[in-house]
């Protein structure tokens, strides 16, 4: 069911020079709900059009978008509904002053996600997780609301963990292969990217770690109560552009078959499907039979960017099972993560 | 101590042409113990000289072996000793008849490294499998022998692992980045590799899973008996050219530190090192404190291409403990392994 | 003006399995004048059906095409009008084929372009050489007809050149630093492409050389002047997925302006634009004013793929002036070139 | 002849922290004639040890340089012979300063390239430049020297346009294709290079085009004239790790066949090759049979990356020949080079 849009609300976006900033308004062009009408970035572009700022993605420049002047991040200038791509070097103060000054903060930043009353929301899993807000208002004094999407890698395994909730996964050993995109740019230095794994990316393995619990648990009272699932992260760089692939092992509470693992995946579904949001996939999950997928450089982009894509499953002779899996990092992992997170909020009136 | 070699043996390289055959080349020349004299290929290379082939490594071809005319896979022309570069689909048959007619096969091929009766040697981890020899001429039946080294990916985790031997690892998950050299020329495709993972490798992960009980195995009256540890593997293929990087999880029968999971790595040492063989490298494994490290592309030709490069160790929260590791998979992982193996087998007195 | 379709002409395509025929059948899914029915390939595939295929772009197979048969490439069963993308070492023989028993055969292949009397065709350069064609059915008695489009490299500067016609250059000097797409698949070997450039590419320069020639010149009787233009050509892959980049160096007959130029560059527009074909681009040649562009990655998928890109544009030294071009090469270059080359047949009568 | 080297003499080495800075420390470890003393960087690194530097070569970092403190860039504490990889940025005013406080500069910065009186110096091709150090004594009243090595993609131009001196070139055309390492450490972003080519280096093509016709030109008087030769370059970046690989077109006063060229370029020989300099490739220019040859890759570091190799000679229709050139470019386009001028200082008794 598409929601008949009479009027497309207004929003507007913090960070809107970076990689994930022109992600975001590259899906916002023309969304059928949403309508970009603001940018903000940092002191050194404001007052420039962003026409004039460097595009770094392979599709054009929203014509729209380009026209716009970019603006400082002051809340009074800006909608009522704000994306936030900013930098976690600014993010934690600056998305604060806009949700206290009444603003519905949208925010793929780092900052606030492990707050116990900040919503670390996946639509297709959490999304009774909306409920904190109230919490939130009482706890921070807040006017307005914030609400985040987690990591681009643990959206990715979130889902994946999701889809096998019943199945009751208690133990994850995850690799991530991650793409030079999800650095942003410059990012990584050529030199050290071509030709070449860096087997280490500052504070993910415990993002991976950390907000996996936080998303697969429950509200308990004014806070959220961490799911009990133990998870390692290996977390690595490699010379791909867009697509982080996971190579992950499960072991559950009891005896289960690859098949049901398989099924699961295939039937997982959530609100996002149920209600028909704009940016939802049609499968949350798609399992692949093919012997050698999901490879970034060929699925990636595939589904618009929005599923989880998963293969190879099979038994794991130490764990239980195991499986690799593929999600685009700019756009479900942060940019489409935010967006449906957006549509979610609409379709449940948080945003009006 | 460095053996004095009055003079060096005659030895030959079955499977010259393709990359691993390259490499043995490359290693061979101006060895101390060891002269190549002769070199077989397929059909199509017999008769060229061998410097009309191909080069691809980025080192010169070898003056004396690039003057030298390939010729047929026949035991009556090769010297005693013969290095084995063949293509899985026709090693098995012509290291059995070159072993049969009376030579000492030392060969890189995967054919028979599980066979009951071949040794899969580390030098630095099982030197004692050669003693199986007398069962493999009795039960075969053969004038000469065989001898095998394992998987490029499974020797850099034995290698790990048997350092780590008396701290009792039990159970493994590593998921492996595997370097383009490793599938030959021409292998994978440059549209496959460019900017992508590929996460399957054709029998890869059942090598790594078995080849390594095998070697940390113990002989058990005519054939081995495998060690007590279950691993599980994932492997992929990455744009690298050269050096495997493997992300390991462990758990071991105890509770051990990581003081002593670093300590075992730094003190690892074997008989090439007490020995002194001459591929031998001063350390197996060297453990890198550098949060970043070890990476291919820096990495993967120090210290000869002969050690394997551990860092990253800290507590798994699932597992015990990971860390990760690298190795040149054409240098330790294939040919430098073989060559090893055959300076071992001299200084034992099984080449003479 | 987009011209009324009241029906789709069905379409068969030669060679659907490669990469260029897979782009073919990409690009022709959903095609508002075209509808795909048959396919055809090599022995190797007949019989299967299309989704079985290794699909190697990154946008997903047509639904439509996946669910048909491959069939051989027999006359008898194809549609009036076929595609070719058929390999280099069979396209001469077959397109023969198909032409005499009165197919009209729209190619890309290289075998026949240099042929007197058949059409090496740029809609926008030289639409007016389909006349040969009365000529080609009296030379060859063929009761069909056979047009095929050039070189990939050598469309993109053709279609600059003839921007530039009235300013008659005269003298051209051209590196190519192709993309690894266009040696299909599997092509070159990912060890050979990695971190490399390989300086040669066989045939590449004779093509853009001489095939340039031709279709700048004109119908002269019953076959072709070439024109009056010398080119000098060196041809190199580079390791880039799509997108041919063009270092370009251009004497004229007299004494040229940059401004010229670039004017010439914008206003540049031909028949396709006039008719509004449906592949057109807008703009035939996009020029660029940043200095860094065009850029394969970011540039090369832009316009759908059918615009040329130029940039750079400042004198030369040595021969007048010189600038930068980029094309894609699989589209612009091969399976978007033949289509447009049939919706021009088909505006003008010669497709019916 | 080697020079019989009673004691090394002491050299330092000024920017040491770079990428050519860390090339300098390298080639400089063991060297015959000079051992490395002092070591200076910016403020930044001053007082830090230089192992605790991030070492961006493939080599180990040398033991020696590694337990050398880094210090300031300080005339007085400096020997007399310092090597220059400053940046731009600096390098003007520090190495004008260290010239006047009676040090002998051997700059690889191109602040001073183009002075009227310092040489920009290679070795095999204007050693009598040195000559001019009378002119810059008396024009600067420095106390010490200044020499400099031209740009990496210059030198390879220059050396090759050399020994086709007595054929004659008066116009060149020439398209590079340069590598990441040239840019330096953090350098190009991985979002750039990765799969792409960057069609604009600034500074680079007037660096070609002006430099060259230095070089090539001789002393008249009190500074140099410039050779009469016209050149044109395109410079771009594409993602190779190290070699610069470059495209050429020349056109000579006279006729002239291949043979001649191919052998001019075989017997080409310097100074640095009959006074047996440490550093001088026993040929300094390596003509390559093969069709697809010289590759970054493969042939980038052979000749211990000293040697210009070219390839691919053939007529030219317009110009007159082309053929492919490569080298190194941090070895003998930058520190190699550098190293080799000042090596022929000293054999020439500029540096006692």
């Amino acid at each position: 069911m598409k929601r008949p849009a009479r009027r497309r609300i207004e929003v507007g976006l913090l960070g809107a020079t970076g990689m994930v900033g022109q992600q975001f308004a590259a899906l916002l062009d023309r969304h059928p709900w949403f309508r970009l009408t603001w940018l903000a970035a940092s002191e050194r572009s404001t007052g420039k059009r962003y026409g004039e700022i460097p595009w770094r993605l392979a599709s054009a420049m929203p014509d729209a978008a380009s026209k716009m002047t970019i603006e400082e991040p002051e809340p009074r200038k800006a909608p009522n509904v704000v994306f936030s791509a900013l930098d976690a070097s600014v993010a934690g103060e600056i998305e604060a002053e806009f949700a206290a000054a009444g603003h519905i903060v949208v925010s793929n930043a780092r900052n606030h996600r492990m707050d116990p009353v900040v919503p670390l929301l996946i639509p297709e899993v959490n999304p009774e997780h909306l409920g904190i807000l109230r919490a939130q208002k009482k706890a921070k004094g807040w006017r307005g609301a914030l609400v985040t999407n987690p990591n681009c890698s643990t959206i990715f395994l979130a889902m994946a963990l999701a889809a096998l909730r019943e199945l009751e996964p208690r133990r994850v050993v995850v690799t991530t292969m991650q793409a030079l995109s999800g650095a942003g740019h410059p990012g990584v230095a050529s030199l050290d990217a071509l030709g070449n794994v860096i087997p280490f990316i500052s504070g993910e393995e415990e993002k991976i770690e950390n907000e996996t619990r936080k998303i697969l648990g429950r509200i308990c009272g004014e806070t959220f109560a961490p799911a009990a699932i133990a998870i390692s992260a290996q977390a690595t760089r490699v010379p791909v552009l867009n697509g982080h692939t996971e190579a992950v092992s499960v072991g559950f509470s009891e005896r289960v078959s690859t098949e049901e693992i398989r099924e699961a995946f295939r039937k997982f579904s959530g609100k996002p499907q149920e209600l028909g949001l704009p940016s939802a996939p049609s499968a949350a999950i798609v399992y692949n039979d093919a012997a050698d997928r999901p490879q970034p450089r060929l699925d990636a982009e595939r589904f618009g960017g929005m599923a989880v894509q998963t293969g190879r499953l099979r038994p794991c002779p130490v764990m239980g099972h195991k499986f690799v899996l593929l999600g685009h990092n700019t756009i479900r992992g942060a940019a489409g993560a935010a967006i449906l997170n957006a549509e979610l909020m609409r379709a449940e009136g948080v945003i009006q």
